[in-house]
This record gives structure tokens, C-alpha cells and sequence, in this order.
């Protein structure tokens, strides 16, 4: 395929994107497939020769959206959400346009420069702490990880480098290995200190916590994957307060700011802590400029070497819909989930397992398990709306989150008249069964 | 934006992407650019309005590009090859406007099982052994990670997983600390067993390395990020034998094999080896047919929890290229190197340091590192075209490793022409110097 052939193809490819996001709310929202699905519908080895991009383009209805889970429909409200927009789209044509690799500055200064900038914008939009900022001269900064996995595991790693080096200096005669076995990591069963637990998106109190790693010289590091984005409004900013304790900071633009996945934002105080643990220097890495001490090479702040350019993709989300646009967006959610939480509350068959802070609603039949794991199954064999579970404290429930870009209040009305007809069906069978037995 | 005005941004964006691409020629290799060049350019904060998709548009060429190293020039020899070709970029934009998350087999089925049966597709490219693919009903199998770096360090925790257990089983008395401080991890100064390394494509003697793994009861991990692209041409083949002896192999189709950034190839012989080490299951991720046994959930096999749609990328390039079109892709960058090789060799101011096997070739001016380091930095602050060093015991050694897609006879023959230019203006003004000292 020549430039000529992809411009004519990358147009097709656009419009087929923009047809499947229009009308993503006709697809059902979970597929019918079985395991083993696809593997029956495709030939077992490579072709050896050339296929034309009609063959492989005619396959995408064929053989691949018959199994795709449609995360961006209106009727999902599983899991989190996963972000999508159209700005956050083009920015990513052009990341794989340029196909940059951004391991160092002089990989490509632009790729490194503009993601600290975009990592001090958004943070400035959170009103974080000015320390976890890069400004000119900071000695904090921001860095896009893959994901908030990444990013706590790259905190443990630094913070079990920094403590090994202290104890080291303390006294030298322990070895590493003496050392290591003796190292604490403290955590609730959510891990690390957290805004917005995945269960039931439950805030751990910060200001309680930060004095405490303070005082014992704790690594604080504070995972807000999902929470972070609400963080942007005025209204929810307090439940960031005691983030001025932490040594570093997590949320992912990617679930809940509109900037498609993977962008997830991660801030230190010290830069030096990561590069202390994680440098990498050889000759073919180096350039000029690193000496000077007025760049950022992000291999050091990462465990992957290579890096693409993603902060493209914030920076064409925070212009082209400002931060009174995003702000919209994550209001939108919240009332929306609100919404979903006074029906419930009007049904007196359903309870709330959970304070409902921003988007997600847990609730569950007033019942067993065994009831609440039938209308679940119910729900998600219908494939009108899907939902996943959780548990709290040894409490089967349902998850409700406000998920979609493009979800309306109309939505969330529909989802709940079928969740309550689906559960006036259930609880009819149910009393049947009860009776009999 | 809306999906119309996406439609037609998008179409704008095809174009700009395929101009960039058709031109790049045009554009100097390297940039201008100072460290810091970026933050005066652009605001400080994001604003609170939405801007146009134009101001942000027209800002791409105005502070975008003058930053840019362009790795897909056909001028650019630095580092190894970032992988770009039109089916990987027409299948990103399918990725991501699908965007859906496939952390589980029920996320999205499709995203799961084209991975599975597209590491199948491409293990049979290279004819790893039978063990290495998952098949139906395989124990062994692939993922897609996002660097080489990651497959190795997924490799070691799942290798001190398992010692870790092996141990405790055999002496239940030994704490996880005691083990943990005795264990050692067998490398050279290149890491693991390596296949191409980054300094001047070396090779490993797998055959040697295999039956020693085999006998101590170690776990054998093969990194070919590089060359395991050429794998797939019978004549490179015979380079990977004894892979039969390892435990993980892993190589990026990211680098050479056409599939842009990320796409790193892991495989494992015994899946229970990753799932064992990294099995996450709470209830939100819970489906019903993970029990089954049919079904892989590739969260068990990564560090991050999200993970995108990236077999697209392979589905895509290994059908519209065809196993003859990546061979034709690999054997042009071989061809080319030798090219170069033999321009050097006619030369008798420059010496070759490593032997030439895919398409790196390392050489140097017979003379000190001084010298060598004066001829790189003429070279790199012409622009003209863009090379990296390295460090081949004690000697500073420049390497040309041929890169784009679209890189053709005429450009290494002008990059050769333009190097030995400045060596014969280099080496006058060198001799003036330590004539006059």
C-alpha cells in the first residue's frame, strides 16, 4: 500500500470509525460469541502472499465485531469508562503518523517537551501541589505511564531503591538482600492509598494517612485511576486534599477525561527518585544536551524503553474542549449516576451498598447473594445493558457506572425499567422455587 | 466535535499524515531545536474554552515539527528501525475507534482471540517449536506486550515465581526472604540471551546457552527485539536455533517487521508459568467462562490491567504484505547494509567492527575515539542525515543501522558519499591540529 492507496483507504477507515461510533447504540452490547470463536473463521497460517485491503476490511463485520464487547455504546455500564473522543482519535493518527520513539530528548524533543508541559497543565487543572509540577526548574514533573499499574509498581520500585540506599548509608554492614527482606509494604486489600476504589469507588482518607507516611518516612503513593479526572472541578477537589503528602500521584486520562487509552498521568516531587532507580545510560542513548541538566529522558521514568507520543492526544482533548467542556462532561456523568441512584432508591425491593460520590451506583436486591447473582445473569443474558459484579464485605452487588460519552438520561431510564422488569420476572420465579422447595 | 465534523478532520488528517510521509525526505532528519524550546510557545495552563480544530491544526507545523526527529526518513540510520507501514496505521485507527479494553476474554473476545491466533500465525513465520504456540489446546502461547523490556521483566518475575516455589516445596524451613537473597540471575553485559544486540547486532550461542539452562534447572529467556524480525526468511532462520531450549521468547514486530509501535511478540512454552506468578481475580473481573478452561485472560500475562486491540496491527500487515512482502522488507534492509559494508571496506581511512549479519553495520576511522567522536559530531550537526554511537570494547564505533521503509541505494550511497566528505575535511583539520601541537 502506497501513500496514494492510504489516503483512500485512511478516509474509508475514518468514515467506517465515525459510522460504528454513530450508531454503536443499534449493535448489541455484548456479544453472542462462544470461546473458540474465531480462531474456526480464519486460516491457521499467515498468507504468503499479499491480500488486498478489501479482503481484510470486508473481515472487520465478518469476523471481528461479532466479538467485540462495545465499551463506547450507551447501554455499557460495566467495569469503568474507557475514554474515547473524536479529538483523542485524530491525535493518535497523528502519534502513529510521526511514529516518533521518545525514549530520550534528542529521540524527539517534541515528544518530551510536550508531555511534561501537558503533564504541568493537567496537574495545574487538579490543582496539585506546585512541587509535583516541572515549571522551568522544578525538581517534580509529571510523565505519561501506560497504565496505573505501571505506575504504582514504578512508585514500589523507586520507593524500595530509595529505602534500600538509606538503609545502606545507615549501616553498612547490612547486605541488600538483608535489607529486603525486612522491607514493609503497607496496603489496604485496595493496595496503595486510593481515590475511587474500583468496587465501589470508596476515597481512603488522605489527610489521616500523609502525616503518618510523614512521620515514618513512608513512600506515599496515591492511586486516583478512575477518581482523578472528577478532580477537575471545583466541587470534587476536596477529595484530594492531603495529596500535598504524597511522594506521587496516579489518574488515568484515559478512563474518565476523554483521551483514548493509554494515557495514564503520574507525578512525582522528585524526579531524581525515579532516575535514581531506574537509569540507563549507554552510549547509544546519550546526547549532548543530557549533561546539562535541562532535559527530561523518560526512559528513566518508565520501565519500557520506547515511548510514543501521547501527549498528543491531551493536548488536542484539553484545547478542543477546554477545561469548561471536560468539566461538562464529568458533570454529566455524575448526575447521571445521581439519576440511576434515585430509582433506585424508589424501589423499595433494591438497597444502595454504597455512597455514591461520582459515577458509579452499587445496589443490589434486598436478598442473597444467590438472588442478586440471578438478576445479574439475567441482566447480562439479555445483552440489553451490561454490567460486571463486586463484592463488599462478603455482599454480592451490582456495579452501575455511567460509562459512555454519548450515554443520556434516556439511557440510564431505560437500563433501570429493565433491571426492575427483569427483577419483577427473577423474583417471581424465585418465590415459585422458594414455595417448592 | 461531532462525528460529522470528525468525518471530514479525519479525511484532513489522512492527508496530512500521507503528506508528512510522501515528503519526509524533504525535512531534515534532525531538528533545530535547544532543550526547553517548547513552553514558551505554547500557554501555560490549558484554556477554559474549547478552541477549533484549526488553531490546534495549524499549531502542528508551527511547534510540533520543528522538534520532531524523524525516524521514517530515509536519512535517518540511528538506534534500530521503528517499525511504520500504511496497513499498521489503518489498523490503529480501527484500534482505537473501537477502543475497547481486553483485559479478559469477555472485555472483548475479539481482541483476545485474534492475539491468540495472530501469535500463532506469526510463531509459524519464524517455525518456533510446536511447544511456543497455543493452538487449541496448547499449554504454551503469546501476548503482545509493549516492549522488549517489559517481556523481560515479565519473564523474571514469573522465573523467581517459580524458583521461589520450587524451593519453599523442597525446603518448607526457607523464608521467601532467604530464597529471594540467594538467587542470581545469569547475564552478560547485554542482559538476558540475547539475539541482535542494540550495540552491533551480536548473537548469542542459544545451542550453548539452551543444554546449561536445561541441566541447572534455569530459566532461559530470549530477547530478539531486533533480529527476530528476520526470522522469517529461511535464510536468517538458522540464527535462532535452540530457542527449543528456552522458556520465553520475545521479539518486536515493532521494530522491523512493519507493525508500528507497540507491538512486542512475547511467547511462552508453559502459560501456567505467567498466570502462576501475575493471576488477579476479583469479582468485577470474574466472567463465567473463565473456568472452562477454554478461555485466556491476558491480564494474567501482563503488568498493566488495560490492554488495547493491537493484533489488529498484525492482522492487517501480515495480510496486506504477505509473508513474501516482509521477506522482500527484511532482505532490502540486508541488502543495503552490506552496501554500505562495502563502501566502507573500499576505504582504507575506516575499519569495520563487527561482523555484518542483518542491517547494522559498525564502523569507525582507524584512529583514536577522539577522532571517531569529532567525525560523529560533524556528521549529527549537519543533519544531513542522523547516526548513533556505541562503545565495542573501549573503541567508539558509529553505527548505521539502515531504518526506513522507504529507504533506497541512493540514500545510503549519498550517506556515504556525505561521511567520507567530512572524515576528508575532518582529517585536515586533525592533522593541521596535531601537526601544530
Amino acid at each position: 500500500m502506497d501513500a496514494a492507496e492510504f489516503r483512500k483507504r485512511g478516509k474509508e477507515m475514518v468514515d467506517y470509525i465515525a459510522d460504528y461510533l454513530e450508531k454503536i447504540d443499534k449493535r448489541q452490547v455484548f456479544p453472542d460469541v462462544e470461546p473458540g470463536y474465531l480462531r474456526p473463521l480464519i486460516p491457521d497460517c499467515a498468507p504468503q502472499d499479499p491480500e488486498s485491503f478489501e479482503d481484510v476490511f470486508k473481515d472487520i463485520e465478518k469476523i471481528i465485531m461479532p466479538g467485540v464487547t462495545h465499551w463506547h455504546s450507551p447501554y455499557f455500564f460495566a467495569y469503568f469508562p474507557a475514554a474515547s473522543s473524536f479529538p483523542a482519535l485524530l491525535a493518535d493518527m497523528l502519534c502513529g503518523g510521526i511514529g516518533c520513539v521518545g525514549f530520550s530528548w534528542a529521540a524527539s524533543p517534541a515528544c518530551t517537551e510536550l508531555e511534561t508541559v501537558m503533564l504541568d497543565w493537567l496537574g495545574k487543572m487538579i490543582n496539585l501541589p506546585e512541587e509535583f509540577l516541572a515549571g522551568k526548574d522544578g525538581r517534580g514533573g509529571g510523565v505519561i505511564q501506560g497504565s496505573a499499574s505501571e505506575a504504582t509498581l514504578i512508585s514500589l520500585l523507586a520507593a524500595r531503591t530509595k529505602t534500600i540506599r538509606r538503609m545502606q548509608s545507615e549501616k553498612p554492614e547490612l547486605t541488600e538482600a538483608d535489607i529486603m527482606g525486612r522491607l514493609v509494604a503497607y496496603a489496604s486489600d485496595q493496595f496503595c492509598a486510593t481515590l475511587g476504589t474500583t468496587p465501589c469507588c470508596s476515597f481512603d482518607k488522605l489527610v489521616e494517612l500523609g502525616p503518618i507516611c510523614t512521620k515514618e518516612n513512608i513512600w506515599m503513593h496515591i492511586d486516583a485511576a478512575y477518581a482523578g479526572s472528577a478532580f477537575i472541578c471545583p466541587e470534587f477537589r476536596h477529595l484530594l486534599n492531603g495529596v500535598e503528602f504524597a511522594d506521587s500521584f496516579n489518574f488515568n486520562p484515559h478512563k474518565w477525561l476523554l483521551v483514548n487509552f493509554d494515557c495514564s498521568a503520574m507525578w512525582v516531587k522528585k524526579r531524581s527518585d525515579l532516575t535514581g532507580a531506574f537509569k540507563l545510560e549507554p552510549l547509544y542513548l546519550q546526547h549532548h544536551h543530557q549533561e546539562s541538566g535541562l532535559v527530561t529522558d523518560y526512559r528513566h521514568w518508565q520501565i519500557p524503553l520506547g515511548r510514543r507520543f501521547r501527549s498528543l492526544k491531551l493536548w488536542f482533548v484539553l484545547r478542543m474542549y477546554g477545561v469548561t467542556g471536560l468539566q461538562e462532561h464529568i458533570r454529566k456523568h455524575v448526575r447521571l449516576s445521581h439519576q440511576f441512584e434515585h430509582l433506585v432508591l424508589q424501589d423499595e425491593r433494591f438497597e444502595l451498598c454504597a455512597e455514591v460520590v461520582l459515577g458509579l451506583v452499587c445496589f443490589r436486591l434486598k436478598g442473597s447473594n444467590d438472588l442478586n447473582k440471578a438478576l445479574l445473569e439475567s441482566i447480562n443474558e439479555a445483552k440489553k445493558i451490561h454490567l460486571v459484579p463486586c463484592h463488599l464485605r462478603e455482599k454480592f452487588v451490582l456495579r452501575f457506572a455511567i460509562c459512555s460519552r454519548t450515554v443520556e438520561s434516556t439511557h440510564v431510564k431505560f437500563a433501570w425499567q429493565h433491571i426492575s422488569q427483569l427483577a419483577t420476572d427473577l423474583l417471581k420465579t424465585w418465590e415459585q422455587n422458594q414455595h417448592q422447595q
